[in-house]
């Protein structure tokens, strides 16, 4: 099916070029790809990672190009790190090719096969989706990372990256599409629009004949610019309001370990806790020892009435806290008459993402499981374990808080749907008179 | 979880009604059913079925008004003849309820658990989506076949039907809505929009803070509106342009009852066949008998310039005539040079619902099923075959011809989604310093 015939890289296209014109190359290349051999394909993620390291002076020298750009910008320095490129990054890009490479490929696993009374054998088979459109801001190692697990999961890529990162994303992209060509598969297969221009977002957006999901990875303005403007589906998550609900029963040793690690290892990030729930008969015990840890943390911590009650020197937490994703080293409490009132303001305040408790009662841990809606529920361990790694996907390239097609981190099998096969001996449904 | 408390029933509202509120109620229920035993389920179905038998009368008089209607507004028969209800077809509504009761229960199914290296144990938790908004026309059977497969899955559901069905619709979500009550579980668990006002399907279509997923079923004018308008995503399929490819090898006693099980049996559906593609070695067997089936059975060939060189007598296949879905007894012939020739075919013509291929040969045939975009791929089985019921889903509430969240027929998995599930016995992400 491959053999393509060689064809002008879009990176090297003009700035007036088509987005349609592009996606239609990607949907062509796709068709290609959705029947590549698990070995071409891992074959490719390694020469992808090679071309990569081999392209590290070009790849630095239009990384230094954005910097500056970056740096005339005046970004911030969060994001010119964001930005930044090093030699040590470029080969953890490559690693991360190579060990999608190691995953094993979902296309083509059947599942439920079944002999209908009809005498028909049905069975259900995992595909691609087809083309998974990417737009993404500052880290140009979205590029590579996005790609390589899309194309492992048989889908084309079509790739818009922030203009800041622009020469980057191109750099990358070539020593990707090189990796392509050299393996005889159509380079369309991953395609970076080659234009800094903003409309470009919206046509590729209007592109639902062609893309067949749009994935957005950046704040929550470009988030939803692209979902309300998209008429494509959007697989997104704006933010994560996690909670850590230390119940009547809990092991309080384990509770300060999650409280600690939830909050303080990286609170930057979408999985760290902003609020703790206290079950009440747990609260004089476990506040008092907890506020200490916390001081030492430099956490901040703001309270209700009754935890308030408990501990001086705690400010009030408002509802404003209560739906903030601090991001930082601020933690919002609460104390909870029951498990009902933790979850109602979980269910409230909650942003369907990562919710922990602590317990050591069976029927408490397993109505928390059933009830809580959110995509990672967790018992007794971390809510910094709610990554695609950790949980044993591989890698993520996204995670979603709506629950179609994939409801929490999204790993290779949440690039792919399945079709139904079905094999018979000449059955029809009724009857043929000849 | 459960016991509401009375209210009143969306059925009782007067017309100027938000639906905004409505669908934040149903949200509500969707929250409560999310738990509940399958067993109270199953009895809420089964009473659901009751009550519809109870109130056939009032039923059969609300029908009859929208029949006088409809003659009025001069429907056409076939249309009158979806819109008329009979006590037959008030049976068969409660059977098909008693049916769902039967099938088994998707929510909280586990699946592929495994123990991390961090030593968290991870699993995948089946879960409903939520809250299901549905748009149909004439059919008022859809009221009760949709709510039985929603409720079963744990889905609240939001019901618009047509104006035409509106007293059916009503009297029928009354019945429902009084076994919901006696079991003591939300009745705003099937809510039905109670206006015929065009603007609710517009406001309904702008909830998607409440509703998780619509799904159209009507004429490809009303889902094109809905697919257009909607911030909610749209499970849709337009039409289904089916393809029978007799390939060299091909068992031709087959594929004469697959041809005509396929185009004959019932041609108004969208799994009927609507091209038959036969390679140039089979032509010149297979056409001549095949010819004189179709005459018989009144289809009219048309075909490509190689049909008309072996058979007298066929019109002229063009552009449009690949493309059609006739919905009646009319069939497109091509003959092709290859298996590839055939799949380029489909690719330029299907509507990714439903193929088949007729053939011997072990290669061809899985070189087919891997390489054909179909939601349904079927060998040596009739095209007739690609339903719910009979791959084995139960009942269907759609069909998806896009690949987010489903592919083909959907019955309850495809109403439900999956979360992660974690237990732990204090596992950090970090190591803690306390």
């Amino acid at each position: 099916m491959s053999s393509p015939a060689p064809q002008t890289l879009p990176a090297d296209s003009s700035e007036s070029v088509s987005v349609e014109a592009l996606a239609a190359d990607c949907k062509e290349a796709a068709r290609e790809l959705s029947t590549l051999s698990t070995d071409t394909k891992n074959r490719v993620l390694h020469r992808m990672a090679d071309e990569l390291e081999a392209s590290e002076d070009g790849i630095l020298a239009a990384n230094e190009t954005d910097m500056e750009g970056g740096r005339e910008d005046n970004l911030s320095d969060a994001l010119l790190d964001r930005l930044l490129l090093t030699p040590e990054r470029i080969e953890k890009m490559a690693d991360a090719l190579r060990d999608v490479a190691s995953f094993s490929d979902p296309v083509g696993e059947m599942r439920g096969t079944r002999k209908r009374p009809s005498g028909i054998e049905v069975a259900k088979m995992r595909i691609p989706l087809g083309v998974i459109g990417m737009i993404y801001e500052a880290r140009p190692n979205v590029t590579a990372d996005a790609a390589g697990l899309c194309f492992k999961a048989g889908n084309a890529i079509l790739l818009r990256g922030g203009s800041n990162a622009f020469h980057s994303n191109q750099a990358i992209a070539a020593a990707l599409h090189r990796a392509l060509d050299d393996e005889g598969v159509n380079p369309a297969a991953v395609t970076l629009i080659p234009t800094t221009d903003r409309d470009a977002v919206q046509e590729m957006l209007t592109l639902n004949d062609h893309i067949d999901l749009i994935i957005p990875r950046g704040g929550e303005g470009l988030i939803r610019f692209v979902d309300e403007t998209s008429r494509i589906p959007v697989i997104k998550h704006y933010k994560g309001v996690c909670h850590l609900y230390v119940d009547r029963a809990a092991d309080l040793e384990i509770a300060e370990d999650l409280l600690l690690d939830g909050k303080v290892s990286r609170p930057s990030v979408c999985n760290a806790l902003e609020t703790l729930l206290v079950h009440e008969d747990a609260a004089e015990d476990f506040l008092p020892r907890v506020k200490e840890l916390l001081d030492d943390a430099g956490v901040e911590l703001r309270g209700d009435a009754q935890t308030r009650a408990i501990l001086d020197d705690v400010g009030e937490a408002t509802e404003d806290d209560y739906a903030a994703e601090y991001l930082g080293l601020t933690l919002a409490a609460r104390v909870v008459g029951s498990d009902d009132a933790a979850m109602a303001h979980i269910t409230e305040y909650g942003s369907n993402h990562t919710e922990v408790i602590v317990s050591d009662r069976l029927p408490a841990a397993r109505r928390f499981v059933r009830s809580v809606d959110a995509s990672v529920v967790l018992v007794n361990a971390s809510s910094r374990f709610s990554d695609g790694g950790e949980l044993g996907l591989g890698a993520e390239i996204g995670i979603s808080t709506t629950k179609l097609q994939a409801y929490g981190p999204m790993g290779l099998e949440a690039l792919t749907t399945e079709k139904f096969v079905v094999y018979g001996e000449g059955e029809t449904r009724h009857e043929v008179e000849k």
